[in-house]
């Protein structure tokens, strides 16, 4: 595998013009007005493990955006590894937050990124990261170095909720069998502190709507005397966190998983600094669940976060006016062993129970994911840790993060094998957010770490 | 005066054909985008008051939107009437609420209007009760019966706050000397029941702004351990109730007025139904200050309302964001003897001193107005009485309504002259809403009292 240095030396240039392409097209799933691209995108992929030397490629249609499917089987006796990654990017607004437009990739220097990141929606999460994967695998079928046998998985829904994937791994069950799969859509610690993600939170994604009057009103001629639908709403959101900021909703509490005091140290080990954290967001103080630290409430916790709120008047100037409507998008992170879809049942009754009987409440469920927990004792975490050991020369931080991949539990529970996530991105590199980016260095070192993994593993699995 | 019946019998076609064509021209003052249609607007009313008879019209700049103003005087010696109105009107969003465009004026039967309403922004709210003045005074100038003098001033900012009038007041005090101001920019409780409006609420609006983290974050790797501005905001806002609905800022209610319990009992007797009320609005119930009735609630009782709210994520699908800012329009019907900046001033220090420490807090003034109430004893009320009488045949009740006209309370400061308030609209014909509308009954019963109003208060005046 030693070559993959002098083979990254080589094709460098392409590795990044290529990814660059890829970013272009703004395959944004959450917004029907970019189908089309989404369709584009998953041709582009295709055609990516097709040149990277893949035997068999292919685009599986389901109810939602297509799967786009590659394999390269050496040998049936040999182990299997799933590489899996998603082709859709979150949605680009607030548009004029980016310092450049979203889906025009351009490669500026930052503190921590001083070789440069490329910045565009997508760059990190996850066009950048999936990309490194079919670099890699190009890298071992050219150079014939390929130790075992490999099948991708490209998703074009992740960013709003993996619906069509169930069915897709229980209708290809047979196609993905697979000894462990390979995720690369979380992030690491620092680039001088490799770390591997044993943990991500579950999620219940709700929208909520709350209505009054059966039309606007005028506030002066009916304001104090009816129903007003966005201050009942924020009563309502309000009601949801107790004064120590925890969750109010009856039973959400019962299946947490608590974390034991001896974990709870280890995971304290890894390097946090209270106030560069806060400078970095610019926030007068972090705030969250009573009794629990910083990194404690983005790992271990349960949270309930509005994602966004909307209602009557939000134009120029100032409307007098009482809405008949107030909606909000409302998300809770799920830890272990939390189940997405008895915590929105629980969301849904409690939110109409506390409803006064002024208003009419309606809950949708948007979609969800279970948490998932791995095991550091098992091959693949062995051989992940190697590889970044070989190529940090560091042993790597075992890593719980508040992300959610609803699909990493779905694996276990359909394709029954373990996921091994090894990212590659720093949080600061504001996916989800305007000016997203990817460090070209975080690029090229998961490219070169990725061989080793295929490396260690085949032998550890012997 | 008899002739009005006559005279209206003969031009209500061309009267209501002339209102559909200055209802066609979008003169919103609270976007910019449609300065143009506001302007074009003054000068139609221009014209209109020219047509009508008037000796001297112009259209008078200010730092805003012009000032409308026509004269006919026809001996210095009587008495004076000044009418006010305004041009502008409301935005019509939520368009998708509309049954037929906003700017498109059409005549629909409704049940309380069995003789046709014409559905348009602006319809009642001010342009078709203006007009109504100006039909009036052509039809006494026409005809010669024009027992005093009178002077209209019809502005283009009613809706945004009045903001460039008390300056045009300050600088034409000589030019709108009068001895009574008349108005219609209120309603009546209904066609079958006259009521003149003793009573105006006052009007305090602010524009919030919250902010969290410097940018949007991911709200799995940041969710629970950093102030998520929107979840703070609702908080902020749910806090100015308390659990009886009195508003929770300091000295908030020092100044306002206690009504006598002689006076409610006088109010009470309004003809008000709470169950068709509820059904009008389809309600499960009406929500309000502890201790008052709803009619009082509206009437002589201040109110904290949110006009609107926005933050995060609004579009289609589900985005897992943390917003870093979140926005509120909040604003406070004020009573006697509340005053406007005050209440303004009050709720900034108490919204910033309820912020968390962890989240920064923007509070931006939009207009204000002071409350008003006249006087029943005034020649100006009895006149306008004696005319209800006359036209409708019933003694009209005075009514304490919710609304603000900030400009009366002004009027009285810098003119030194009481204003009569002869609505002729229902509460019912949506305005600021939707689908407002303004009875054909209505606009020519308007035509027909007003010249008894002039007809009386010139012998009152004798």
């Amino acid at each position: 595998m030693e070559q993959i240095k002098d083979y990254i030396t080589t094709h460098k240039d392409r590795f990044i013009s290529e990814l660059v392409e890829l970013l272009k097209i703004p395959s944004i799933s959450a917004d029907t007005a970019f189908s089309q691209d989404v369709l584009e995108t998953a041709k582009i992929v295709e055609k990516s493990l097709k040149d990277a030397g893949c035997d068999k490629t292919e685009i599986c249609e389901t109810k939602g955006y297509p799967v786009v499917y590659g394999e390269k089987i050496i040998d049936p006796n040999l182990p299997t590894i799933l590489v899996y990654g998603h082709y859709d990017v979150q949605p680009p607004d607030p548009m004029e937050l980016w310092t450049s437009p979203p889906f025009e990739p351009v490669i500026k220097k930052t503190d921590l990124h001083p070789e440069g990141a490329i910045f565009a929606r997508g760059a990190c999460d996850d066009k950048g990261q999936m990309y490194m994967h079919v670099k890699a695998i190009e890298f071992m079928i050219k150079n014939d170095v390929l130790p075992c046998n490999v099948k991708l998985m490209i998703e074009g829904e992740e960013e709003v909720g993996s619906d069509s994937l169930a069915d897709f791994l229980t209708e290809h069950k047979e196609k993905l069998a697979n000894d462990i799969i390979l995720i690369s859509d979380t992030g690491m610690i620092a680039n001088d502190v490799p770390s591997i993600t044993t943990g991500l939170r579950g999620l219940s994604y709700v929208e909520v709507e709350v209505t009054g009057p059966n039309r606007d009103l005028h506030s002066g001629i009916y304001g104090g005397a009816v129903p007003n639908p966005i201050n009942v709403l924020n009563k309502m959101i309000a009601s949801l966190h107790d004064e120590n900021n925890h969750i109010t909703i009856p039973g959400f509490y019962d299946k947490v998983e608590e974390v034991s005091d001896a974990e709870r140290k280890e995971m304290a080990k890894a390097p946090f600094n209270l106030d560069d954290y806060k400078k970095a967001l610019d926030i007068g103080d972090v705030q969250g669940e009573k009794g629990f630290t910083t990194s404690e409430r983005y790992s271990i916790r349960p949270t309930l976060d509005v994602n966004g709120i909307w209602g009557g008047y939000t134009g120029e100037g100032a409307k007098t006016v009482i809405a008949s409507k107030a909606y909000a998008k409302i998300s809770m992170r799920l830890v272990p062993d939390q189940d997405p879809d008895e915590i929105t049942q629980l969301f849904t009754e409690h939110f109409k129970a506390i409803a006064p009987k002024s208003v009419k409440v309606k809950v949708t469920p948007h979609h969800g994911g279970l948490p998932y927990v791995t095991n550091m004792d098992s091959l693949g975490y062995k051989a992940a840790a190697k590889a970044y050991e070989t190529t940090f020369g560091k042993t790597p931080v075992p890593e719980r993060t508040g992300g959610s991949i609803p699909i990493v539990a779905l694996f276990e529970q359909v394709l029954e094998s373990k996921t091994i996530l090894m990212g590659f991105g720093l949080d600061s590199d504001a996916i989800h957010s305007p000016n997203e980016h990817f460090g070209v260095w975080n690029y090229l070192k998961g490219i070169e770490t990725i061989p080793y993994f295929y490396k260690y593993y085949s032998e550890l699995a012997k």
